[in-house]
């Protein structure tokens, strides 16, 4: 962003289309601008208090509500106006049209965001969060990036950081009073703090993997022989969905198809429409394409034609446990069960749901079995998974510094080589508060924000 | 609408995207529900002064800002607040929960316009007004809701109105101080003044034609002969404002393809693509399909191929002469003059735009053409056109009112049935303020909105 930030600017902060829009405008002119282009019934923008509205007219355009906000107590942190008005494009644009004339220029993608980040208002992780929250499209991605917002996450990682700065007081302390070696009681209560940090550090590093599942949606992949019945399965479980996303207006999604909310978690559903259809080898050459995608799944759903004769169900069980991998979760599921006369002998499995997604039966315990272990890991991390590969990156690099620490310690390397390891955690750390980031990646980061944010 | 009026409401204000999203709720329970939704930082919703914004959490939901109105100083008369929040689908659908379970419902289409024209804040013509606006992708479609919103067209409407009222009182004078007939002086001035109301109510209702072509957009046809280069100007004239429209962000148009803002004003170009491509009869027939979309065009741009051979050309000329209806602006274009040996002798035409699509010479003599007796027209009307079809109608019903009115002054009929004629007028007249509109049609008006208006 090569803009100046004395440059006062403006932005619609709505979407094109609806009833109304609204224009946001912030910076060292901005009443001075808000005020040449909209006569306010009563006064100016200028003279009214903050968090106050006014009526106004833009002559031969439009009548608005202006809203103030003075610095410091607005969004950015500056003097701040919004302008609600009547949802036209063409009013949008001859509005700023206006502004721009007035000494105010478009905002970038995510300025206003950018701003009220180097007034401090809000830490890079939050400001993240903001974009996090607006593409949240389930309770599980909103719930953690609402979470991040509100600092909870910070708080988090700045009780990580602490720790460490008080690693590094305890080796400066010993650099100040001697130049001896450190003592060797120290030496353990430091290996000690250092190891808990480790941990600590590595745990969030490793949640990014769920975080990432949650925020883009937990991959699933239904599994089984042609004709098992995946696709009506899938159509059953999405069909219901429909109705009850259509429940209220103006929320629809642009491809439900494949993605699907169980208990306010996002599923995504890996095609596996790989399966050959040649009848001979069926069975075998269907459950290898399988095999291929139940490596990217989180939950694999593995049907069982009820129809099936035992022994080649026999084959895909088999093979499933062949090939699974010990952290995915495996969901056994005996499908057709509204044609089967009696109950096929299934070989040992620990639970086989019965289920028709013809006659709906069974289906609710599916999508309980599907959700049951994200949502116990959901409920677990009470909001505190990292779900930004940023963030992913600095804790990895900063549990490399602590590892490297803890070796440094337990080979006696010199104090001030450790006490730069310990420096290098921090930092890493505070990456991802923004604190020493640079601007090249700020600008890389608030250019993902939309206009108006 | 089948839902009652004290209801407290809500609904998306704005759409689906973008930054920050509003929702607006409206009635007599509009703080009780916003208060048990959102925390306020400081106070709450039922205690705060109007036309202020305050800071709220909604618990583990989002950070809003919250604006109050307060009865009746609000859109729609009614208590109401704008809660502003992040723009994210889960979000708002979940706000709008949650207001729905504190004694909100959804609000219908328009139901806060309704609202607001139910108490007394606007009229119905002002309230189709807002719709036009919200619609109106040109200046001049724009400028004639906004005068419309403005109440500049309901003043001349009820001046109107007020001159047919004030011939009733003439009439009940006579009813009521005389049996006898009207004494001449009186007829001859009632007979003027019905003349003159009978004219201007034409007059406006004849401005639909006009009104409506500025709402929606302006026919304008390209004919010629195959190969005149019909398709080239068109690209050349949609090219050049597509690079115009592209400059503001955020303010792309679905269709661009065949519509064209010049000066403000919305032209919408027929297609003329029939024209038959056979070698031998091409100018016959090829004119022959033209005149056809002609008959549908306000503006016909006649291309005369500048390396065509006089005679040809002359057949052209002849034919459209022969065809075009008298009030349809004609344009003569000799196109393709980068390519011409000296200039094309041409059959005695008052006035030859010399262009070409390829270099770009003459286009702006040819768009000023194209828009200059629309600009007239619409400045000379001064946005008080009628655009509303259903206005159109009822001035058209109180014309004939009007002209029945004087046929019996003409003739001596009875003073109570010439009575009537006026009190008929001057209801049709009403239904446009919405003063004797029934329920149904009101309903099918406000249906048309969009949720949130």
């Amino acid at each position: 962003m090569n803009y100046s930030v004395d440059d006062t600017i403006c932005a619609p902060a709505t979407s094109s289309g609806g009833a109304i829009c609204v224009v946001r405008v912030s910076g060292s002119r901005c009443f001075e601008a808000v005020d040449s282009v909209v006569r306010l019934r009563h006064g100016s923008a200028a003279a009214a208090q903050g968090f106050t509205v006014r009526f106004g007219v833009v002559d031969g355009l439009d009548e608005v509500l202006v809203s103030v906000f003075r610095a410091p107590h607005s969004y950015t942190g500056e003097d701040m106006a919004e302008i609600s008005c009547h949802a036209s494009d063409y009013i949008v644009r001859e509005l700023l049209r206006r502004l721009c004339a007035s000494g105010c220029r478009l905002a970038q993608a995510g300025e206003f965001t950018r701003r009220a980040f180097t007034a401090g208002k809000m830490d890079l992780s939050q400001a993240e969060a903001v974009a996090d929250l607006i593409a949240a499209d389930s309770q599980a991605a909103h719930q953690l990036a609402f979470s991040q917002l509100r600092g909870a996450y910070s708080r988090k990682l700045n009780e990580l950081r602490r720790q460490i700065v008080e690693l590094s007081a305890l080796m400066e302390l010993e650099l100040d009073f001697s130049e001896e070696e450190l003592e060797f009681a120290d030496r353990r209560k430091l290996s000690v703090l250092a190891g808990a940090a480790l941990e600590e550090t590595r745990r969030l590093a490793d949640s990014f993997r769920a975080g990432n599942a949650f925020k883009k949606g937990i991959p699933v992949a239904i599994v089984g022989a042609v004709n098992s019945g995946k696709s009506t399965l899938l159509n059953a479980l999405l069909g219901e969905n429909r109705a009850i996303v259509s429940d209220i207006p103006g929320t629809t999604r642009d491809t439900v198809e494949e993605t699907l909310v169980l208990d306010g978690i996002t599923f995504r559903f890996i095609d596996t429409a790989g399966l050959r259809d040649t009848p001979e080898e069926v069975e075998r050459m269907g459950i290898e394409r399988s095999l291929e995608q139940m490596d990217k799944a989180s939950v694999v759903v593995v049907l069982l034609d009820a129809l099936s004769p035992a022994a080649e169900l026999e084959k895909v069980v088999a093979r499933v446990r062949e090939h699974i991998r010990p952290d995915t979760r495996v969901i056994w599921a005996r499908s057709k069960v509204d044609l089967a006369q009696g109950s096929t002998s299934l070989p040992g499995l620990p639970e086989v749901l019965d289920i028709s997604a013809l006659t709906g039966y069974g289906l609710d315990s599916l999508k309980k079995a599907i959700a049951s272990d994200a949502t116990r890991e959901l409920k677990a991390a009470d909001g505190l998974l990292v779900t930004n590969q940023r963030h992913q990156e600095a804790l990895a690099a900063a549990a490399e510094d602590l590892a490297r620490f803890l070796e440094g310690l337990a080979t006696s390397l010199p104090t001030d080589l450790l006490s730069e390891d310990l420096r290098s955690a921090t930092r890493h750390l505070g990456t991802i508060f923004g604190e020493v980031t640079p601007d090249n990646v700020l600008g890389e980061i608030f250019g993902r924000f939309c206009i108006g944010k």
